[in-house]
């Protein structure tokens, strides 16, 4: 795996890049659209390939791992063969998941023991065999197994947590040394900064990661409720250290303007269940701002969903159609709007690269920011 | 409108032909996808017209009445506008849900009362405001006002029931008449043949519905729970007396073998919404056989969902992964299940008309019987 650094605006650290894997190029910046169960909720994959153009996409461990199960996955040549994705995949470690199951998961040095969120059936997680697990699905990118620690998070709980990470990550680096791709390709394992909002725990977790001299490095545990502010600028301190010539990946950020604002400190890879997610629930995301297409304003708009997307679905329907599929709950409404998103998520990703290449990013950024978060109500 | 009577089958009453409509030609015998609500459920506009290659669609008249109601539609320029489908539409009357409604709507000399489903609120269907409706949906075949009568059913209530549909025809007509389409192309009325399974009844009106020389007919009342003998029966009856020139549109039917029978009874419209509900529901229509795509059979089975479909899904997709798809609850599995479906329906009409073009449909029936309604069980 090679990551070729092409350009740094000269106005910020914002970079250009060119991930390349065994299942393609990755233009960097690049938004990852997020395929929980193997596929993105309510998009084809002729449309991400097509129409959304995502060069890579997401799968997610844990769910991965209790359906279908490895055997499954095994069975059918990796996950690119049993979901037909033939780009590149990137897959999460399910620490983030587990983690979220408050109630029916223990964490211990070994490892977190945790009850399925379907039958209550009992699991465990371990750095070795999360990273076996991935082996498994065959993802390009691994993400090593990690505690994403709540905010907020007392400092000892912050420290003690960060130091486990760390050394989690040399399990699973070990494990990951001593194991071999199961389909011919290679894979990377990616590590992942944690330390909360705590500067010093930050600096340390990122100077840990980062002597790990992996392909690239990733940073967990922002975007769990810290105020923005906070969020880019535990970001940037990270980026300042992990090392120039790797990609740096966000993980589960954000909104738009987060993801411009990110960019700005120097992240190069991102990906969020928010497109697909507010899209079911008729948040739709544009250039001029953002709308919500449930609302009754929009029952006799016949203009174009969005006159300036770049996917078939902006022209093809109406605003008042693709409202009136959400408001007598028809499926093709949350197709509409889960597509339309991704779609606008990568097109600005490519425009935001475009910009960086050029070295006019920053006063791009500057106009964009207050037309993103704009509330467009009619 | 205009009906191109193409060939006749030598072996049984199957035609082939063309409906000449202001939004396009119909080739005969059609599949039509249903649109209850503007949108074929879980299914693009592209895909219908791309990848289902469906030459026209369904809209229901009682759902767009109460949802989004006829002043938005009007305001849209008419449902092609509004749905963004710009092939031809044919909307049913509402005749067919508002009789469903049992408990909450009146039949008299008038009309039907009804209360909305959604919300309670009453309403009344008249014929004459049935075809006002349909005017301003810009339906390019508008369906006469009926009552479609359960099965089984006393020879009394269908007597009657039939005579007041008669009624109503002249209504419809008499209103049909004296309107005019609201945005420059031409409408279509169909009126509907109804006497439950009494030969009798049928004979009566079907010869009645002939009288009115329209540019096409349509048979209700069948697949409502009768013997498919007796619906075949039926249908042949009435196609013996409707005349020959125009087009035979035998209502909600039906499965893949419904549809090849009538058609040999001499068919040639149909419209169910077996391909898309059943679909949601995992049954996956093929030509060799009926697939339950959620039974574990197909957990580990990474074979194409369909190695003789014609749409993108059959080859893009595995059994394993679209089971796996329905066992998660994912949105994408009932998309790919009503594309499928909706594709191979389509398929199968072309294949037929071609048999029926090259003289060659009864052997072909005959062959193909059997195979469409094996159960396929891994």
């Amino acid at each position: 795996m090679e990551f070729k650094l092409l350009a740094n605006d000269p106005g910020s650290k914002a970079r250009a890049g060119e991930l390349h894997t065994a299942h393609g190029v990755v233009p960097t910046p690049i938004f990852m659209p997020v395929g929980t169960l193997g596929g993105v909720k309510a998009v084809h994959m002729r449309e991400l390939r097509e129409d959304v153009k995502a060069s890579i996409i997401l799968g997610n461990t844990y769910h991965l791992y209790l359906r279908p199960g490895t055997e499954v996955i095994e069975h059918a040549g990796g996950l690119h063969k049993f979901n037909g994705w033939s780009g590149p995949i990137l897959t999460d470690s399910g620490g983030f998941q587990v983690h979220s199951l408050n109630e029916i998961r223990k964490i211990t040095e070994e490892g977190v023991k945790f009850q399925s969120h379907i039958d209550g059936s009992r699991h465990l997680f371990t750095p070795e065999n999360v990273v076996d697990i991935q082996r498994s699905i065959g993802a390009d990118i691994i993400m090593a197994f990690d505690e994403c620690t709540p905010w907020p998070c007392e400092l000892k709980y912050a420290t003690d947590s960060m130091h486990r990470t760390h050394r989690w990550l040399d399990r699973c680096l070990h494990r990951f040394n001593a194991t071999d791709p199961k389909y011919g390709h290679e894979q990377a394992l990616f590590p992942i900064v944690q330390g909360s909002t705590f500067p010093e725990l930050r600096k340390a977790s990122a100077e840990y990661v980062a002597a790990k001299h992996t392909h690239g490095n990733a940073i967990g545990g922002l975007s769990v409720g810290e105020p923005e502010e906070e969020m880019y600028a535990m970001a940037g301190l990270c980026c300042d250290i992990l090392p120039k010539d790797r990609p740096r990946y966000l993980m589960g950020v954000g909104t738009p303007w987060n993801l411009l604002e990110n960019m700005a400190v120097g992240i190069d890879m991102f990906d969020c269940v928010m497109p697909t997610r507010n899209g079911r629930n008729g948040m739709l995301f544009t250039r001029e701002g953002v709308v919500q297409i449930k609302n009754k304003v929009w029952a006799d708009d016949h203009s174009p969903l969005d006159p300036n997307g770049t996917s078939f679905v902006d022209s093809a329907y109406s605003k008042a159609f693709v409202r009136h599929l959400f408001v007598t709950n028809e499926i093709l409404g949350l197709q509409i709007a889960s597509l339309h998103n991704l779609a606008f998520y990568v097109s600005l990703m490519t425009e935001a690269r475009q910009h960086i290449l050029e070295g006019t990013f920053s006063s791009w950024k500057a106009r964009m920011l207050p037309k993103l978060k704009n509330r467009i109500t009619g």
